[in-house]
C-alpha cells in the first residue's frame, strides 16, 4: 500500500493525539473516599493508593475529627472532603470523589453502599458485601439505578498466586478435578466487633470462612448445588456467646467436585486450599495472605510446579485500587460484582441455616 | 540386709529361672495363618513376620495351590498346613496355628473371622473391618464366644509418627483443638475388586478414607456426634457403575471440635491430617503411608516441632504382628479392637446414608 505524503501526516497527527489522549487517561485518576479508618484503610487501602498508577485519595468519611483531619493532612485531602457519618451524603456535589472504598463493620455496608450509589459514587466495598442476602441484593440494586459500579473487594481475584491455580486447573494440569480442602482462620482477640453478631452477622464465616468459600467457587468455576456445615464452640471464654468459634462445611458441585472446608475464630488455621485431580494435586499455602504465597503441584511424576510470591503487603490492594480506578475509567465491569459478593451471602446463609448457627448463638451440643 | 549364703545361692536359681522363662518366652512365636494371598500378605505382612520377634508363619488359606505351594516353600510353612477356603475349619486341629491374618475382599472378612474363631484361632483381620454394622458385630460376638483375641489392622494406631501426634495433642501442645481436616484418595485402576459394591461394601470411605475417618478419632480421644457425606463421581469412565468415586464429609465432636474429610477413588490425594489448635498448628503429611511420614507444629512463635520419619516399607506390618503376638502371649487387649473396627462402621454407614451413596450407585446428581 502507497501512501501520500499528505495521507502519512495525517496519521502522524492522528498518532500524536491517540498517544496524548492515553498520556492523559493515565493522568486521570479516580479519586476513592475512604469510608471508614480502620487498620485495613489506613495499613492497607490507603497505602496502596500512594502506589497506585490511576488511584488517589480525594475524600475521607470518619466518625472521629482528628484522626480524619490528620490522615486527610497526610494524603492532601482538602478540609471540605472530610465527613462524618451523618453528612457524608454531601459528598454528591464533590467533584474530586469518582468512587468510595467502604471498610466499614458487615452490618454498615448496605447502607453506606447505597447512600454512596445515591451520591453518584462507585462502590469499592469491604468482604463479605453484608450481613444479608436482602441486603446484597438492595446494594446491587441502588448501584444499577445510581448507574454505578460496585465490586466487592476480593483481593484474590486479583492476586497472582490464585490467578495462576486457577489457570493451572483450567489448562487441565491436574486432570479432572476431585475434591478441594480449604480452610482459614485465626485466633480472634476478645472485644472485637467481629464477635458481634448484629455488626458482623455471623463468626469467622462471614470474616475468613468466606476465602475459602469463594475459592472452591474460582478454582472449580462453578456454584455449589448444595452446602452442610457444622458450628462449634470450644473455648468457653465468653468470646461466642453470639457468633460461631469452628464452623466445618462440606460443599457438592455440578460436575461431582466434592469440597470440605474449616474456620475459626478460636484457633491458628494459615489460609490455604489443596485440589485434588484425576492427574496430579495442587496445595497453595498460605494463599490467603497479603504476602508469601505458595503453590505446589506434585505429580505421580514429574513435572512438578513450585511458585512462591514474595509480594509484600500492600501490592493487593495496589491491584484492587487499580482495577476498580480502571474499571471506571474504562466502563468495563469488576472482576468481582456484586453479583459475586450474593452468591456467597446466599451459600453464607444456607451454611448456618444446615449449622444451626447464624440466627442463635452456636454453643456446641 | 544381711543374706545367708543358703538365701544367696536360692536367689541366684530364682534369678536364673526366670531369665530362662523369659528366654523362653522370647523363643515362643505366635503362628499366623495368612488367609488370603494379595499383595498386602505377600509384599507387606508376611514379609514382615520374617522380621518380628513373636510371629512366625504357620499355615496359608488360599484358592491357588500352586501360588499357596510356592509361598509355603518360602516360608517353611508344611504342606499339611496349607488350606483352601473349603477346607480351612480344619486348621481347629492344627496346633502350629495359633492365629489368623486375613486379607480378603471386604466382604469376606466376617465369614473368615467367624469361621476362624470358631476353629479355636485369634483373629488379626485387615480393615475395614466388614461390610455392615450388623457383619461387625457377628465377628466380635463370635470371637467372644470362642474365647479368641480379635484386632483390626489398623497400622496407624502403632505407628510412631501417627502416636507422636496424639501425644502432643494431649500434653496440649496445641491448645485446645478446634478444626481438623484430612484426606487420603488415589486414581484407582479399572477392574479392581475395590470398585464392586457387593466386595468392596462401597468405594474410598470404605478403603482409604476410613484413614481419615479412624485419625479424626484418635486425634480427639472423642466419638463424633453427627456427621454428613456427600458423595460423587466426576470420571463418568465405567469404574464408577457401583461406588462413589469422591466422598467429602463433615463431622461434629462433643467437645466442639469439626473435622472435614475427603477420600477419592479418582485423583491423587496424599494422606494427611492437619489439626488446628487455639495456640498452634498440626500438619502430618504424608501421615497413612508405608514410610516417609513427615509432621510439623508450626506455632505463631517458637517452638516448632519438625519430624521425619523415614522408617522403610514393612517395619509397621512388624509392629503389628508382634503386637497382636503380644497380646496373645501376655492375653492383654489389642489396640484396636473389633469393637474400635465397628464404631467406624457406624460412622461409614451414617455418612453413606446421608450422602446418598452407598446403598444404591452414586452417579453424581
Amino acid at each position: 500500500m502507497d501512501l501520500t505524503r499528505r495521507e502519512l501526516a495525517r496519521l502522524a497527527v492522528t498518532g500524536t493525539m491517540l498517544g496524548l489522549a492515553r498520556a492523559a487517561e493515565e493522568e486521570r485518576r479516580i479519586g476513592y473516599c475512604i469510608v471508614g479508618l480502620g487498620r485495613i484503610s489506613l495499613d492497607h487501602f490507603m497505602k496502596a493508593v500512594k502506589m497506585s498508577r490511576h488511584a488517589r485519595i480525594t475524600g475521607i468519611v470518619s466518625g472521629h475529627r482528628e484522626k480524619a483531619e490528620r490522615t486527610a493532612a497526610e494524603y492532601g485531602v482538602p478540609a471540605r472532603s472530610i465527613y462524618n457519618y451523618e453528612n457524608c451524603d454531601r459528598m454528591a456535589g464533590n467533584e474530586d470523589i469518582d468512587a468510595v472504598y467502604i471498610a466499614l463493620p458487615n452490618n454498615m455496608h448496605a447502607e453506606y453502599t447505597i447512600r454512596s450509589a445515591k451520591a453518584g459514587k462507585h462502590v469499592l466495598c469491604e468482604k463479605p458485601m453484608a450481613t444479608s442476602v436482602e441486603d446484597c441484593q438492595r446494594m446491587i440494586d441502588a448501584c444499577r439505578r445510581a448507574g454505578r459500579k460496585l465490586m466487592i473487594a476480593y483481593r484474590c481475584h486479583l492476586e497472582p498466586t490464585n490467578l495462576h491455580a486457577i489457570q493451572i486447573i483450567r489448562e487441565g494440569k491436574l486432570g479432572k478435578i476431585q475434591a478441594i480442602e480449604s480452610a482459614f482462620g485465626f485466633d480472634c482477640a476478645p472485644g472485637e466487633w467481629r464477635l458481634s453478631k448484629k455488626m458482623a452477622g455471623g463468626g469467622p464465616l462471614m470474616d475468613v470462612g468466606i476465602y475459602s468459600l469463594n475459592a472452591c467457587r474460582y478454582l472449580t468455576g462453578e456454584e455449589p448445588v448444595s452446602v452442610e456445615g457444622y458450628a462449634s464452640v470450644v473455648n468457653q471464654d465468653g468470646r461466642f456467646a453470639e457468633v460461631e468459634e469452628n464452623l466445618s462445611w462440606t460443599m457438592k458441585f455440578p460436575s461431582g467436585v466434592t469440597a470440605s472446608c474449616s474456620t475459626t475464630y478460636g484457633g491458628t488455621m494459615a489460609g490455604y486450599f489443596r485440589v485434588h485431580g484425576s492427574q496430579a494435586e495442587m496445595v497453595a499455602l498460605p494463599v490467603f495472605n497479603y504476602d508469601g504465597l505458595h503453590l505446589e503441584v506434585s505429580n505421580y511424576g514429574p513435572p512438578s510446579i513450585t511458585e512462591s510470591n514474595p509480594a509484600q503487603d500492600p501490592y493487593q490492594f495496589v491491584a484492587e485500587a487499580d482495577h476498580f480506578a480502571q474499571c471506571i475509567l474504562d466502563n468495563k465491569e469488576p472482576v468481582a460484582t456484586g453479583e459475586e459478593g450474593l452468591r456467597d451471602m446466599k451459600l453464607i446463609a444456607e451454611i448456618y441455616r444446615s449449622s444451626g448457627a447464624g440466627l442463635h448463638p452456636a454453643r456446641g451440643l
